[in-house]
Formats: C-alpha cells, structure tokens, sequence
C-alpha cells in the first residue's frame, strides 16, 4: 500500500499524528538498566547498545496503543558504532512488530549513483553475489537533505513507489541556525526554503495515494510557525513531519498552521520530552519510566487534538 | 597534529594530491574473491562484506606507496547494513594501519545535539556506561552537509581541534542537478554556494594549521571548474576536497583553478576509474585488478603534476 495512505489510516487508527522520537542517550537511562547491561556485558559498547535496545523496547510496549509512529534518530545509534547500530536496527523490527510505522531520521544524501545505494540499503534492497536481492534495514520512511538536487532524490522516489515507502526531505528545520542559509532570499523573491518546498511538492507527485497525500513529504521546524504557514499553501499534498515539539519548545498552538482543512497533513515530533520524560515528572521514579512515556504521550496527544478541536480541524 | 598539517606533510611524501574513493560494488568484484567468500560464507550479507573487505586491502596494498590519502563512501557500506558496516570500519582500520589518511564520505547533518553525536561517533569519542569515553570509528575527516547551518557545524569543529580530525562541508556538488540549489542567486548577487563558500571560511578560521590552511575543508566537484575558480577566491585557507575526476569526466586540466599559488589547497578524488580500472584495462586480467588500480594512480598522478608543473604550480 502507499506509505501515505497507511500513515494516515494508522494516524487514524490511534487519533494522533503525533511521532515519538527513539533518540537515546546513555547519561538519560534509567540506572536500573544500566545496572542490568553492566552486570551482563561489562562497561563495553555492547553493553551501550543492550541498554538502548532494554530501554527502547519498554518505551514501545507503554506507548504502542497511544501513538502510530516512532522515529529513531540514527546519529544516537551510529554514535556507538557497530554495537549501535545493532541496536538501532532491533529496535526497528521490534517497532514495526509491533504495529508501529517507522521513520528513520538519518538525513541521508549524495549524487544519484550513491543515493541509489542509500536507499538500497535504508528502503529498499541490495543486491547478493548471485544477484538476487534482500531487504536490509526495512524502514518504512526515511529523512532525506536535498542541498544536491533533484538526481540524489530519485532513487529514494524509484524504490516508494516501488515497495510501498516514504520520505521527509528537509525544508525548513527546527534548530535556531536553519535560517542561515534556508531563509536567504533569492532574486525569484522567494526564500531558499520557499524554492525548496515547491521543488518537493513536484518531485513527489507521482507518490500521491488514494487519501490525497503524497508519500513524499517535508522536514518543517514547529518551531517555526510563520513558515509552516506559508508552506502549506506551497505544497498542498505533502505531509510535514514536524521536530521540534517539546524540548524544542513548541507546543500545541504552533503546529496548528500546517494542518491542511481536512485536519491531515502534519505529524508532530517529540523524543527527548516522551522517553526521558519520568526525569521532569514527579510521580513518576526511574523504575516507572516507560509510564512516565505514555503518561507525556497521552498529555502530547490531547494538545494537539484540543487544538485541532478549537479550529474545527480534527478529523476523527 | 592539526589535520590540515599532516594533511599536506603526507601528500608532499606522495608528490600526489589524489584521493582513491573505495567503494565497493558487488557486480563489479573480481569473480575470484567472489567464489571464495561463496564457499566460506555462502550467499549472505556476510559474503559480500566480507568480499568488499578482501577487495579493498588488496586495493589499498597495491596504491599504498602511490596515494596518500583513501576516501571510504559509508553508503556502499551501508547498503548491507551491519555486515556492510564491520567491512567499513575493518577498511578503515586497515588504511590507517598502512598509513594512509582516512576521509569519510558521509555526508552527516544534523541539529546541534544530535551533530555532536555524529561526531562523537564518526570523529571524537562516545560515553560509556561509567562515564569513560572511547573511540569509535575514529575517521581522520568527514564530509558534513551544511544545509542545517552553523549550530549543526559546531560540535564537529570542536572535535577537531581536540582531537586533530578533519571535515569537508559540502559547498558546490559535483552531480549534475547540483545546481538545482546552489546555483540559485540570492538577492545578495551571489549564488547560494558562493554564500556557503563564505561561511565555511569564516567556520574553519580557528583550524588553521602552520601550513596555513585550515582543517575545515569543502567539497567542490572537480566538474564545474569556473564555479570551482570563484570559490578558490572567497575560501583562500580551505582546501577542497575535488570528486567527479575520471568516471564523473574530469581531467587535469579542470581541476587546476582549485589551487592556491602554493600548489596546494586542493585533493583530487577518483573512485570508479581507480578501483574497477581493470575492466576498462586491456593488459589487466580481474586477477590482476589491484595492479590495474596501480597503474590508474600512477596514471592519475601524473596527470595531475603534468597540469600543475604545466602552470607553475608544482610544490615538488
């Protein structure tokens, strides 16, 4: 099926577009786990990457029946190297037995012949020595960074339609510094990101599923609300995946613009303010973390369907 | 040492600016090392990581005394996942051992949190358990991607200096729809890479070696010469680091307006036409590939000192 058309029937499914970002780090789990990984493993990489692993499938379990998508940011994984990487790609499985869509933040881009081997290997499958073909990291949507142009994108395009998967290319992002070179004006009068979001708009449209959305869609910064409005109106039919909600500091009020009429169009990201959550939540101890997850992902959830109620944007 | 020193110090033992790209594909390995890793490994991931891994100590032996410097791209690694990745990181281990410098091809951006764990991974050192930290991949350079701006450039420069590591940022791409992006032109009157080639300048200043270059780089594709000649004038501290010579159709004679006065200021990337250079080879078997490669080095490098020396610009 189109990745789009699942999105939002598992958007649905849930009543929340909201994501739950999978970014671990080692000084922010629970000593329990710790204590349990260091015993096995000693102080070691492996040990690392067990932990993640530990921790990540507990946050699934409390969270999988509140929310339909989960997004591991690779950089946390790849920061252990091979050990992390183990992790990242059991936590990918794990998710997606459970019935969770999974978007791999990996921001990924190069010229068209090394994308091709990017989405080989993050979307699609790579080729054996007899020539037959496997699936290797199976995501179902990946980030992309567009700054290389149209011939880096395609074979991400090729290996969607081809296996039923996604994208979010990076448009305009959440960190304070994106708008040094995204918001440079150009002389068409539009803005680098402006430019960007309409070449996006174009290469999906041969994604477009049955709901009306492509399965190509775009990075856009809650935190940067003015913008968001203004692209929505520039790509009609892509779904903005939307970092920034929470430790970032927006909130419900700013990822309002970048729903469509129909109240679809948006899903909205949160990691550090979901897993880590028993940190700033008094009846919550380090034991009770994975209810302190849900307990942030169900107050996440009820912020943004109240408002998308008071706009009279909420489908459900 | 400061990276851009030791950059320079080993390309003058070399007399050879060039750069060998390793990256491995499968339909293009010797069918000798193929048969043998199918019989120790069957038709697996494993197989093929481990067929990538024969293929490139046997590239690396051969061009060792030739080439100073070895560009891994992570996305042909990648492509079959873990297996993919120990046959990186074990190809890594092996040109340092043999004393060549180690630039990843990655491409990486991120925010600025999740930069630094790219660069704790990639360049610096991760956190363990007890709060000791280790060394992970443990590259010599990066290439990062800068279309996030200066807060996700930050956390690789500071690794950098602490641990005398190197990065090139992408500035002018040498694909075809490159200028897709980068050539647009900002109300400014200069193009969005001229913008970038200002900023990576002004990013690197605190690197600058005894050689006076720094260790923050970027990458200009070898196949736009005339953007190549502005950039050298807005970055004079900065070396590039120059893919699309050989199989992307760049010679000698393009490459030449990348150098400063010194001779120095850029290094010369060759992948396809180097490591598969026995296919094209009349007098090479595929038993014989590595000395295929070799010759195409050898070729390379004299290519490159007949362009310089044929300008002047020869340091040796």
């Amino acid at each position: 099926m189109n990745f789009a058309d699942r999105l939002l029937n598992e958007i649905d499914k849930k009543q929340n577009p909201s994501v739950v970002g999978l970014d671990p780090r080692i000084e922010k789990i629970p000593q329990f786990i710790k204590d349990d990984v260091l015993e096995k493993y000693g102080n070691t990489l492996k040990a690392v990457g067990e932990g993640f692993l530990i921790f990540n499938k507990r946050i699934i379990n409390s969270i999988k029946n509140i929310v339909a998508i989960v997004k591991p940011q690779i950089a946390f994984y790849e920061r252990y190297g091979i050990e992390g990487i183990k992790a990242f790609q059991e936590t990918v499985n794990y998710a997606k037995m459970k019935g969770l869509i999974v978007i791999e933040d990996a921001k990924r881009n190069d010229i068209g012949s090394t994308a091709r081997a990017y989405s080989d290997g993050h979307l699609g499958k790579a080729e054996l020595i007899d020539g037959t073909k496997e699936l290797i990291f199976d995501l179902d949507a990946i980030t992309i960074n567009p700054y290389l142009g149209s011939d880096g994108i395609k074979p991400f395009i090729e290996d969607i339609k081809k296996y039923g998967k996604g994208c979010f290319i990076l448009v305009k992002t959440s960190n304070p510094s994106s708008g040094e070179l995204q918001d440079k004006l150009l002389i068409s009068n539009e803005t680098i990101y402006e430019r960007l979001g309409a070449l996006v708009a174009k290469w999906g449209a041969e994604t477009k599923g049955e709901r009306g959305y492509q399965s190509v869609g775009a990075v856009v910064g809650a935190t940067f609300p003015e913008e968001a409005r203004k692209l929505r109106k520039i790509m009609t039919e892509n779904i903005f995946l939307m970092p920034g909600y929470g430790a970032q500091g927006a909130r419900g009020k700013e990822i309002i613009n970048s729903f469509n009429k129909d109240g679809y169009g948006a899903i909205i990201s949160n990691s550090r303010g979901i897993i880590f959550a028993y940190e700033s939540m008094n009846n919550f101890s380090e034991e009770e973390h994975a209810e302190a997850s849900a307990k942030a992902a169900l107050d996440m959830k009820e912020d943004i369907n109240r408002t998308l109620k008071a706009s009279g944007l909420i489908p459900w």
